[in-house]
């Protein structure tokens, strides 16, 4: 397999489970209908817009609608999956949220590296690729937003970014592995023992 | 009247709605100063102007300034009549809006049409102008988006988008009145009978 | 000093001023973690982001990255200031944002200018850098959007930019003095004095 076909499945993977994402969300918040395809929808694809907004690149959905039945399948399978539940813990909905986050920091740093951006452009437009999705999705579905809470979020992205702008000098293949592989262990890891940055010491604001 | 003299009317109608829309949701909100002005003018160019930067055309109200004098009349004539209440229906808004959809899932499709983009992705930018403008319009007013809410809205315009962009191939201005049309009569029937898409079985999530 | 260097100065300082900004939000709202950082920057990029979005011009941070520096170095001494306090004004954060908003009015009204646009635009651009990254940071924290409050947010730019515009023709430099504090005292003055424009009588609408 060459690598732009791998580039092309690590990118409609990210595209899948963030719509999976979407999905269990809506369950979650007690919608019904067709604005959870459309909280999917959005969730799936508001990062990588974000992103070819900001680098001026033509939005990838737009001359590939390839991507939009990868949407739509993602959705409904979780759908009919969900059909058969009257539960689902909110660590389903983290995990879907942290392999999403992966493959999503790789894809946009890389094409934003194909583009020929600087490094840290390259890092940056990868955490916008991967957190600006699943931020609408929160805003939208009024949580309060996984990026801005305590748990190594953007910050995971960051670190994944950098891994794989670092390696892909050498092998875009290898990069493509050890991104992933740091964005989801240190994002799990987060999950898991409530790892993360305190910037404030503990405070107690009049507001409430 | 030649067609594009109607599609002009059609857009500067679909923009002056949705500032009406805008305004009566600030004046229910009990909203008030400059901000009512600011909420009519997001939700009256929000969907068009993120339909043309996803295309990548020319945001349409920056090179004709018209829209926004629309803009600014449809809200202080909208106010002055308010002045003289004390009360509106909820459904009153619900609709102003359904008319603003009508309107921008006609014209959005329609634009993308012309640029020569592919009939889906034509499609999904009527509900892209039509869907945005309000749900930007709810985010900022801290209101639950009717977008994701169960009465068939983002899907009617999918409907009424497909019967314009069907049509047009045989006469445009007869497809732009099955397109209004089927938009309309579609979400007004949703939200006169509560016509839904039921995708999930009733459950009770222990989320709220 | 130059002109061209007296603009990228006062660029410099309202990405810093919002970048304050956005970090105090974020310590009122009790968030902690690098959630903050990400927030302080969405506060700076997000108005001249827009901007730059709907004019069709380069975003200006992807090709200048001193401005992701100004960012952390104005977020980490925030944070760093911060840690001495238990508790901030909510007049602080007003001040911040207000000094902000001036900063951005003229510097977003500038940059249209240059690029060729109608003065009405120009005007109407340099409201929305000032006024659309806070709009982020208060949609983000989950906070009512002070652009949607009373007390002429978005009228204090449009004026500052008004004067900007018109002064710029016969003296950048005046312009940029003038539409600065015209901006900063409109903003200042009805922080102080609730200054507001009513649109509507009183009502009581049944919609809490």
């Amino acid at each position: 397999m060459d690598i732009n076909t791998l580039f092309y499945w690590v990118d409609h993977m990210g595209i899948a489970v963030f719509a999976v994402s979407g999905t269990l969300l809506a369950f979650r918040k007690n919608m019904d209908g067709f604005g959870v395809i459309v909280l999917a929808a959005v969730t799936a694809i508001g990062g990588g817009t974000t992103r070819d907004l900001i680098l001026d690149l033509p939005v990838f959905w737009v001359y590939d609608t390839y991507y939009l039945y990868t949407i739509l399948t993602a959705a409904l399978l979780t759908i009919l999956w969900l059909r058969f539940r009257d539960y689902i813990h909110q660590k389903t909905l983290l995990i879907a949220d942290a392999v999403g986050l992966a493959f999503f920091t790789v894809m946009g740093a890389q094409k934003a590296m194909q583009a020929g951006f600087d490094p840290l452009i390259c890092i940056i437009m990868g955490t916008v690729s991967a957190c600006f999705g699943g931020m609408l999705r929160d805003v939208l579905a009024r949580d309060v937003p996984m990026l801005l809470k305590g748990e190594l979020y953007a910050f995971t992205c960051l670190a994944g970014g950098s891994v794989f702008v670092l390696v892909a000098d050498y092998s875009q293949s290898i990069a493509i592995v050890l991104g992933l592989f740091t964005t989801l262990l240190l994002r799990l890891g987060a999950i898991r023992w409530h790892w993360s940055l305190v910037v404030f010491h503990e405070h107690h604001d009049g507001h409430r």
